[in-house]
């Protein structure tokens, strides 16, 4: 059966600016490695970094319909995340579905498969996280579902989750752990400028680590 | 056997203009969504929009003979388009065979295979949509064909059609159709034009393609 | 047996300079077309070319404890080069060990696997020519070797080896071979000048290479 | 935090052998369409078709120590499904541990990495579907979790779910919908058999379907 | 727009025969090293060897409505070839479908998509080359064209063209050059014949086909 | 420079023959997990496993011709080990080739390329390991070079060294360890042999390797 859900629940966007603010490759070391998309998802232009909450769809392979529908159930702070039932590297979206989304508050596209006017979204600030590019059109004739929960490149996604995205890539974070996470990532970001201080200093990994002792007793040798 | 066609004919290039400006997602929609490259087919660099007569190159695999006799049969407003036998990533075409190019007017090369100097080309401002980078060289060993049907990365390609590419991707549109191919791609722009503007102001595609009936007789179901 | 090897030796600083002028394909081609790294090495950011000497790291999959290790060993001028042991694209290295690198004059790395802060690593201007960007971190578990021979891409390379790398990709130049490189890439890149001008003044290839009766012999036919 | 869940909740295996019957392309179409894992998972020889409960495990790459740990939660009518958490073709599985599952009345893995022993695997009738045949070995450092829901090449896995694996691939079924799939199957196992018998007599798909009038209502068209 | 041809030109069944004898490897050396699809197109099961006339069909992703229409076309000796417009791995094509294909004799599929159902295929003997197999079920929405000029897996392939396919792959003879194409591979299945008895008792293909000077010339150094 | 090495030296048979007993993912095991060539190498029939000292070529892209000079140099008990200086999947070896090879003792084809005529070569019983199986052919223009050291499918190869090939892959063992890498294996198999026994009467890895402290340390926690 095919469901659009119009009520979901978000974490509030404080908390999703702050995971912005963060990164992914912070956030994703402050949840213990988990909820990272596939390395093939890469950003359209290089240079954003976003967070939002996401409305999902799942949907048929080279028919974009379901995101029209989709746009409807946006607001501002979403992210649109959008899964294919199967590979498809079709070009579902450009600059008039972009238009419209950002007219309502929506912060950029995850989707794994094409999009297009590639320019004219960098053009416009839309950034778009996408498996493909291409200018292959899209048809509307199979429906699919709105706010359910899916598997986009590889991770399992509901609706009102936050999505963090930015050059390293896109990673997920279950809303009920929001809070936690952004915790765990500032105190991450504070450790992180300390050692950077030391590096930048001359110390070394090595010592700033205490690595020496359990590298000889694992028995690396080392030959002058 | 192996040929050179000397004499090609091509469409008049104030229509090839015309396509470039539309750009290579809006024609392949105006065209029925037929032509198009496969997706793999990315520019060395972001930003280019052209349109070109193609020149047509069969080559074999890591020997880049058959460019320098194809150089000879370009003039104003080709774009050169080479396919390899087989699968091949080296590096065929560089900055003197653009170089020589730039000279006789031609406006960027598509290659399913491999192309090196990117930067020098960026600078240069030589467009290539290509495979791959690679600076493999390669041999001068075999000939091939110049102005044969093709087919490049997925799409038949006749000497003389025209060649459309941008960020999007590359598409050819068969020269006897260049002309129906313009008027159908303007009227889409203008079309497109009017629904942006319709997007920007708060409309949803739901209302403006008049969708929602259609998605009721599917059986879509909403859910509050 | 995991090892470090603390003395390498390495060609001076002003040849390896030479040849980071000269650029990848150059170098590849007066080389005789070896010791190419494959074409999926693609750099972070656009426009870096640099040379340096290699420090080689063998490693686990998806841990990058002997990363830490090998920051030790690095000196002025080298670049780091790392391969995991099997199929990863893990982000092994990001701004942190960059910082690190950066302090001991350390001019760039090449890594058969992945990296993150990119956004970080281009803003501090340190290039990375890798497979994959991929916020994945990794654990620090098992040991690995530093300054042993590894293959990397598919290319073989010893420690004190000389990495040329830009946009076009990654070569090295075996050690013993640096300073005859560096001639012959010389040679050629003024060979290539005297060309690049004849070409702009509108010679064509076929007649500087003095190609025409070879593909006539070969057999090649033009039609009018 | 790693987590092993010794007690998972199963639907009864004469369900589980139903649907093995009925096999993973007919339990899909049952299903709407859902369930199916990329189709990069192939099986590691032909003729294998299955049905079990799965135990999952969320493993580090090329580390296999939580498959011992998992071994011992597994129980007759079981399959074990391991996703890593990233990108990695080691050979995580081989002879010894598939011993080890076929004293327990393990039917089978679906890992989406690589296996080895495959000669052994199939000589003992221990089938496999995975991403990577690789002699590839693999450490045991890092901690891992057995029986939380996993995703597994683009599918959503939770512990006690039938997966159906044969020729075509594998799906999964969620063990709440196991009955119901099962019904579904079977009532198109009838269907499909009634076709058959039509269609090897000679009638048509258009007539048996009737689709001629909604052909020709899209307006395709008939040249003679 | 969308059309079916219903009638196509075909050579005689004995030369698309004698073309199944000599295997596709052979027929692609007589023809000059032309007409090869993509090394992606792989046989489901091992050991078919079969010539057929193309009916050939332009599909859209994951809808396979038109296969039903192109069965309709088809006759005693035919092979079905299907390329979808973009990307796509769905199981478009199992055993109903084959079931009725074959009882009007059509000898194959090539199909640069997925299938399912190769078990059953395989028992029945009905061949097919595909890039994918999978599960995915398609739709039946969207037009397509039967029996117009396709490019499949990078080949370009007319209706009644001969398609010869086997353990190494499939090619295309065009229609008009199939008798030829017969005669040069029968030729040169008899020179292989020689050429093998001479091997066989132990020369050396060096010389043979007397090699030993052309590589001297070119500078080949023999060290002891 | 393009030569041929006509004396290598090679470890004796016997040693050679004990590792092709010990099967590629043990004697990978028993060399500390080095030498393993990518995953991608699959051998064109199940069920072949042999060892030989490796004759390697260096070979251009779509160019068998060294292969022909290669032959000359093979002797009873070599397997092929053929690497092209880039990627390409044409057909570089088939039957004869293969014909001339098992006249001279040879035990079979490691080749990062492809071959063609695999019926034949499954049915001759001559094994052959390849990254594509393809029909298309080869020319013989340009040199290459014979038992120079090679890196092949990402490994590092001597002429001498021993292959050692499966249904999991090749591997390469250098050949000056080779005795002491069968000395290793041969224990390895003896104690397998015992671990195997034991887990088929049901005891558990976890309490034969003695894991059960160590999972506790890391802080696994099980959950009933």
């Amino acid at each position: 059966m095919n469901v659009v859900h119009r009520s979901i629940e978000r974490p509030p966007l404080d908390i999703v600016d702050g995971l912005a603010e963060c990164g992914a490759a912070t956030v994703h070391e402050a949840m213990g490695r988990v909820g990272l998309l596939q390395s093939y998802m890469r950003p359209i232009y290089r240079g954003a970094r976003v967070a939002g909450t996401a409305v999902t769809v799942s949907i048929s392979p080279a028919d974009n319909w379901m995101l029209h529908v989709a746009v409807e159930q946006c607001q501002e702070g979403d992210i649109l995340v959008v899964a294919p039932t199967s590979l498809c590297d079709a070009g579902y979206f450009g600059e008039l579905l972009a238009t419209s989304l950002k007219v309502r508050g929506v912060r950029g596209l995850v989707i794994e498969a094409g999009v297009r006017d590639v320019a004219e979204l960098e053009e416009m600030g839309f950034p778009v996280w996408s498996r493909f590019v291409s200018a292959q059109g899209t048809v509307k004739a199979t429906l699919g579902s709105v706010n359910v929960p899916i598997v986009c490149a590889g991770a399992s996604i509901a609706p009102g989750d936050v999505i963090v995205a930015d050059d390293d890539g896109v990673m997920v974070v279950p809303k009920a752990k929001a809070e936690t996470a952004l915790r765990a990532a500032r105190a991450r970001l504070e450790k992180e400028r300390q050692t950077r201080e030391r590096l930048a200093a001359g110390e070394l990994g090595l010592d700033i680590y205490k690595m020496r002792e359990a590298l000889a007793a694992k028995g690396l040798t080392y030959i002058d």
